[in-house]
């Protein structure tokens, strides 16, 4: 079968349109930018949006039938001709601009005055690896109307102990052969990079914790450089401890009008249904058993890399649950934890006591 | 966290490591092969079992474990000394020699006289495809008594017409949004070379035909050249005929003794559970709109590529229905299968009524 290819003047590579597939055949993430655009209809009829990174312009087609007055569609690779393309599909060229250009690159004939909405989906792996964030940041700053919207308005990274059993316990027993030599080299080379896997929710070992909130009106590229958590988790099962699990959720603007609903959350939590994003896995070189009540004491920090603004790296240190202070009414089965929350009940019931 | 790398001794790359990883999470091939090797453990018990391309050596014990009396893993890559690991951390050192060669440079040193079992996973992507059939039939035509089992011991290829929603359906309206320009594109990409996705089973739409049955007692090299389908098939539903599904299923041998049960067989149908070899789908360059008793004839044909003895290529010819001969009892709607259909049926009930 003979067919022209033109995919070659669309997407540098097989692997560019495969991940364009991908995020589009996303349920979730596509859901939940048609939803939050639809359930705002109110806030965008007759406004101008700009979408950042607008890749295959879906988002731009979305704001325009939800009654956008003009739509610009910026993407910096050569997918803004399907972009065009896709705009014309959907015969919505008198809305939507398709711009060929970088953010940074805009300039005011391209984009006269401030725009009212941004809209972008801009997150990577873990939220910011290799994400676009900066990018967003960048057309707020430049583009967007005093208290304008933007879409996602506010992001949120999670972290908490996990077993894997894809690269531990699965080998212990496959139909009966012992593989932990096979497992071991699979937990080599997830010490070099984070896995990307979708974890059962019942790996987690312990509540989730806020590694850290991004408010998009507010945040700045250096609030993104280096983001750090020190977390004192209880475990609430007995289990193996074998890493660290971070996924995150976006929050869209609180729909204004007369509609009463809640505003949409897109989320990539474990017992959420499965997204491109999957969770992000930090594995330790050896696992831990623990029970009921364990504490698991660590430093997480996600730095930019120095070599590429969009990558990060992540770095993992154990700490000592002994050495490090555990938070108010730690639930932690060690002595100190156990005493002060004695103490604090016993007060509790003294004031209640006291009230009567 | 600093740990040595010792994966680069024992695989080539990093996606060698992961597709070992994805064969030993198949489930539906580990249960196969454990289920077939030890529902036939009255013919493993004391023999001598040649495993080629032993890979990890997980079928290799298994044979042990089933009773095998000495077990060959033969294994060509350098993957060759995580099997011989895992035999130690099975224990398994006194019953399975690992022995790194090409099937076709072992020697009668290595493995002195005949054998009484070949146990192999060397099937590919629609079970020919970078697959190393040839590396068995060597092995058997050199190394198995007469009558020696093979394990699995015939294979079947199937073809059906089907529809592909991943690559037309789904882009006709992703929330809204015609994305037929994409759609385009990924077509354009199957032209190139097979997809290989899990079609949900509702997209096939006509009865399965053999492309070939494959008897691994008998099989030749030659045999494997180029199998030719073909095949008038009759649309069995109201849809889109958008390219042809293929599968293959592997039976392993009829067990032996007192144990009354079936064979065990491995099977990629679509309606089966998710294999890593999923199916294989070419795509026709258009779509084509199908009643039922549409008749769907096509020419197909699997050869081997000049460049590589272990890959295939495909050729999918359509057919003119009218041009092509039907089978006998053809239920396509065409006048001269109802014609010929009804003129049986008359002579079936003559000869009814004559046997009154």
């Amino acid at each position: 079968m003979e067919v022209e290819n033109s995919n070659d003047s669309y997407f540098k590579s097989y692997e560019d349109l495969q991940i364009h597939k991908l995020m589009l055949s996303d349920e979730p993430r596509n859901s939940a930018y048609h939803e939050a655009i639809f359930n705002n209809k109110t806030s965008i009829e007759g406004k101008v949006v700009l979408d950042v990174g607008a890749g295959t312009g879906i988002l731009s087609v979305f704001c325009a039938k939800a009654g956008a007055k003009t739509v610009y569609a910026v993407e910096a690779s050569e997918t803004y001709k399907l972009a065009a393309d896709i705009v014309k599909e959907n015969q919505m060229e008198n809305i939507i601009q398709v711009i060929h250009s970088r953010i940074e690159d805009l300039t005011s004939a391209q984009i006269p005055g401030k725009v009212d909405i941004i809209v972008s989906e801009w997150m990577g792996f873990y939220l910011l690896h290799e994400g676009m964030l900066d990018s967003v940041i960048i057309a707020r700053d430049r583009f967007l109307k005093p208290n304008g919207l933007i879409f996602p308005e506010a992001a949120t990274i999670y972290a908490t102990p996990c077993s894997i059993p894809s690269i531990y316990k699965y080998w212990e027993n496959v139909h009966g052969v012992r593989m932990e030599s096979f497992s071991r080299l699979l937990r080599e080379e997830a010490y070099k990079k984070p896995l990307t896997e979708k974890i059962p929710p019942e790996c987690l070992i312990s509540e989730p914790e806020v590694a850290t909130w991004i408010d998009l009106r507010e945040v700045t590229s250096d609030d993104l450089n280096e983001i750090k958590l020190r977390h004192v988790a209880v475990s609430n099962k007995v289990g193996t401890y074998e890493g660290i699990c971070l996924w995150f959720t976006c929050t869209f603007p609180f729909p204004r009008g007369p509609s009463n609903t809640e505003p949409v959350s897109l989320s990539t939590e474990p017992d959420e249904p499965e997204t491109h994003w999957k969770q992000t896995l930090i594995v330790l070189p050896n696992s831990m058993n623990v029970e009921v009540g364990s504490p698991i004491c660590y430093d997480l920090t996600i730095k930019r890399s120095t070599d590429s603004n969009r990558r990060y790296n992540i770095e993992l240190i154990m700490l000592d649950p002994e050495e490090v202070q555990h938070p108010e009414f730690c639930r932690c089965f060690m002595t100190k934890c156990i005493l002060v929350n004695a103490m604090l009940e016993k007060y509790a019931r003294g004031e209640g006591d006291g009230a009567e």
